[in-house]
Formats: structure tokens, sequence, C-alpha cells
């Protein structure tokens, strides 16, 4: 039962259609029927999402009754963003050490009578 | 039900808690019970949470029978953050949009015999 904002914006993006709905958006506000276009669902399945997506301040609607277009509202994706920022060197670091060990695998390789494949196979699962 | 990677990691980012043990795992890896440690939790509701950090590949845990540490895998959080690069254009350009329009209150500020607070409340749906 996720209640911070955060959370809340996280468990938004974890869903594949809610993410192209948002992706649509980036070329400008559209009504529920468009955005139902491209995917194989009724309206009041993307109506669900819009909901989660509304609820999460990832959209704002538009108070129209009838045409009541949808737009992206970009705000709490900053914040998601802000968090991830403090793991960057986390994955900088572990780039570092693929490229270390590819590294090696070459000069493994220039040496004549290794078997460099058993040797890659070995190391497979740490280097992933 | 979230099958594709980048669900399954947003997924995993949407508990206050999993947060706090990735962030706990940015110094250095540590056991269950150290994890468990600044929570009010059991030690089995932690580990539901790290099952589901290692499903999402956040996690890895050393094959230890008794001291299974648990380090932190970023690379789930290197998509995760390229997927939130593409929308960084539009929080930008909402921040460029409040500045513009802070700009104008400050104008409106200035100019005698105005009421500004009616006005900022008017447009604060917008500004927002």
């Amino acid at each position: 039962m996720p209640v911070d904002q955060l959370s809340t914006t996280f468990a938004a993006l974890a869903d594949p259609t809610r993410r192209a709905i948002l992706a649509r958006l980036t070329s400008g506000e559209a009504s529920v029927t468009e955005l139902a276009g491209p995917f194989e669902m009724s309206l009041p399945a993307v109506s669900k999402h819009l909901k989660v997506l509304e609820r999460a301040g990832l959209i704002a609607r538009g108070r129209e009754a009838q045409w009541r277009p949808c737009r992206l509202q970009a705000g709490p994706l900053k914040d998601a963003d802000e968090w991830l920022e403090r793991y960057r060197r986390f994955w900088e670091e572990s780039f570092d050490r693929l490229d270390e060990y590819l590294g090696e695998i070459q000069k493994q390789e220039k040496k004549p009578g290794r078997n460099t494949f058993q040797k890659k196979e070995d190391q497979n699962g740490r280097s992933k």
C-alpha cells in the first residue's frame, strides 16, 4: 500500500501501457479515445490506467465534460530521476568493471594455446 | 502483472522499505539481520522485500548458507534512468514556465494598487 509520492510514482510507471500513454503525451495532449487507439484495450481499461496516472500527478485532465484532454505533468518524474541520480556512480562502476573484464579477455585471447571460450564461460556469472 | 524488466524494476522501487534497503547497500554489502536493523519489521518481512529486489535484479546475494550478504546491482536502475531521460525536457520546460510566471508576479507586485494575492490564487492551478 504505497502512500508516499515516490512510491506512487514508481507504481504508476510499473506498467507498459501507462508508460506508452506517457510517451504518447510527449507529443501533445490527447483524448481517451486517441490514447486508446494504439492499444487492444477497451476504453474503460484505458480510463483505469489514466486514473492511476492522474492520481500519481503524472497527467492532468481538462475540465470539459465531453472532451477531457490529458496532458503530461512531468514533476513527479523529476523526483524519480533525482532518486535514481544517487545510484548513478554504481552503474558507472559496474560498467568500468565490465570494461576491465573485457580487456582481460582480450589479453587472454592474444596468448596462444589458451581455451578462451572455456574461460569466458567460467566467469559468465560474474560479468553480468 | 508486470512481466517486462522495466515494469519489474519500477514495481520493486515502489516501496519505501525497499528503497531504504538499496540506500543502505550503497555503503557496502550487508546481511539480512543488518538490513532489518533500522526497520520495525520482522526478518521474514525483510526477507520478502529482499526477494522482490533480487527478482528485479537490483540486489545479488552471496552463496554462503548462513551469511548470505546482499549487494547492490545497479544495472536495472540505469535502464530506469534512461527511460526517464526522455522526459527531462518536460520538467525543465515546466520549471521554465514557473520561472516566467514568478517573473510576472514580481512585475505585478511592483505596480501599485493591484491585488497580487488574488491574481496569484487565480493562476495557482496552472503554476503547479
